[in-house]
């Protein structure tokens, strides 16, 4: 089955208002979450294991693909559907030999030379950001703006996912920019309802895949 | 061949004063070390997949076994012989399934509860600390002092290491409580020649083996 990259999850529990991440996740599906990434940078790795295997009990019925950031171990022990990584995590080439081949394999870019780079390394996806600066990744580099988005369409033939304070504003135009995808955190995750603020961004999302 | 946990290196990069970790390890290895840990608990993956890396090669031509603390992933990418976990990492079991049976597997005991439950998950040795209060650690649990190591290997059939504050002045009262072996951190990542620090550590570790 062809992944469905449209409005793609990505966790965090510090973004959660106190409320469980497997709950507010699974409401986001709910309203039309495509995929979903744990990514937990500071957890004990027994407890982000345990957290990965409920949350891919929990995606497994809805047919939601599980991606865990960072981590092979955990992709390997929580039966993840795929890896994420960054340009300081694993190397990709390594994650696919750890992974034997299997899975999804996502790979975070941030300039142009990590896009040609990419495009030689056998990944399935790049998460392009961040898109517009961000409070999230306090550290995060140059954002690509839209008109960045649109460089990397045009240079690169792997699917593309906008990552970086894309919202229910800015979705559909990050969308016509070539994107395949939108990658969202606090937008979903600090919602009051991540239900419903899921079915709005899907909305956008399927609007532009339908019409442009 | 059966490891030899006599001198078993625990590493701290921020413990070795400046000086590069392989060089460091090199050192002590030359000095007596038989089985090195790397442990790394702030390190992007890229890094410590490389640092894993190049300990790997530098000891395989000396034949002693590198593992990696928690990281399965990195284990794996580095074909390390083993990992080392504790109680908060991931479980045995599952270190053993990722690991597909191969490799050396090491749990850290910090109550008897630990110790009893130990035996049935089938690891190879464990690592039972702290022995005194240390400052590596400084969140570590109640010291299990010399009596308490003497309970553990009264109770416990697995090989054990000691470790915690364990240094030149002490090694040799820890060994007499029945340890296989002992594991060092700060006595030799931060000794002015941890080479020299190796072969004293090493020469009392032998004598006890030899006379008790």
């Amino acid at each position: 089955m062809r992944p469905d990259y449209g409005l793609y999850l990505v966790t965090d529990r510090a973004l959660c208002l106190g409320r469980d991440l497997v709950d507010v996740v699974a409401a986001a599906v709910r309203g039309g979450v495509t995929m979903v990434q744990l990514r937990e940078k500071d957890c004990d790795t027994r407890e982000f294991v345990a957290l990965a295997r409920r949350l891919k009990q929990m995606l497994e019925p809805h047919r939601v693909p599980l991606l865990i950031n960072d981590r092979v171990d955990v992709a390997l022990a929580c039966g993840a559907d795929g890896v994420h990584v960054g340009q300081s995590d694993m190397h990709p080439k390594d994650v696919r030999t750890l992974m034997g081949g299997k899975g999804l394999l996502g790979l975070s870019v941030e300039t142009m030379e990590h896009v040609r780079e990419a495009e030689t390394l056998g990944v399935d996806y790049l998460g392009v950001g961040p898109v517009y600066a961000t409070s999230t990744k306090p550290d995060h580099s140059e954002p690509w703006g839209l008109d960045g988005l649109r460089r990397v369409r045009e240079a690169c033939s792997l699917p593309l996912v906008g990552i970086g304070s894309v919202n229910a504003e800015n979705v559909a135009s990050v969308m016509r920019q070539g994107m395949d995808g939108v990658a969202v955190v606090s937008a979903l995750c600090s919602a009051d309802s991540p239900e419903q603020a899921a079915r709005h961004m899907f909305a956008s999302v399927e609007s532009v895949r339908r019409n442009g």
